[in-house]
């Protein structure tokens, strides 16, 4: 399965990608000749991460009849400091929140995602040390 | 170097990333439960490539005093059938546009950000088949 994105440069360090009609603006800081228009993209691999294994979470959750009141994912990044800037390692945090939740369900769901359903997670966890933990407020 | 994002459910399978400041949104398609609100999460994987390694070209290019009329970026993923759907390969169109331009200078830029500065390359290259050419107009 082919999937494409396409990417315009808007001046200086801007960018503008097209994803299915949808657009993305990049851009880097100040101290690197950018505008700050826009994210700039080495944290779009967090954000994929976050929004891959989260988008499974719920979707495994909704199956199993549990209802959140809130839901919210961080990810933490630790960057190289040498070229090629790169991350080695991630760490998901994973915030439900609600009334009486079923703690076992929770664990399963994103264990699920985490170790079967999430492409992102499995790019990344060939590259970098990958982890996880599980709040529930 | 740390570095981190947040991301807040938006209801059914929207989320909402806040990357220092930015916001982007994510969303399913409807076959999946969602409402198109915005791209999809493994595609984000691709922008971020294609912003990386573009930023890379053009800051480049700019010490070397070569001047563009446009410039753009492809980024064409080959993802499995199974689960956990992930790309396997990626191949990135490097796309100039302006007048006599030095294709030797355009070569250079990109190569060293595929070999020595892109850090969302080095992390994908370790587990994808990762090619990239370049077209000039």
């Amino acid at each position: 399965m082919k999937e494409t994105i396409e990417m315009k440069w808007c001046g200086d360090m801007a960018f503008e990608a097209d994803v299915d009609g949808h657009r993305v603006i990049m851009d880097a800081q100040p101290k690197h000749g950018g505008n700050n228009k826009g994210p700039s993209p080495k944290p779009l691999m967090m954000v994929a991460l976050a929004g891959c294994t989260a988008m499974d979470a719920i979707s495994i959750l909704n199956k199993m009849r549990v209802e959140l009141d809130d839901f919210s994912v961080v990810v933490e990044g630790e960057l190289t400091e040498e070229h090629p800037k790169h991350y080695t390692s991630m760490h998901i945090v994973f915030l439900f929140k609600g009334k009486d939740l079923p703690v076992d369900k929770l664990q399963r769901a994103v264990e699920l995602s985490q170790e079967k359903y999430c492409g992102v997670s499995a790019v990344y966890r060939q590259t970098m040390d990958l982890t996880y933990e599980i709040k529930i407020i």
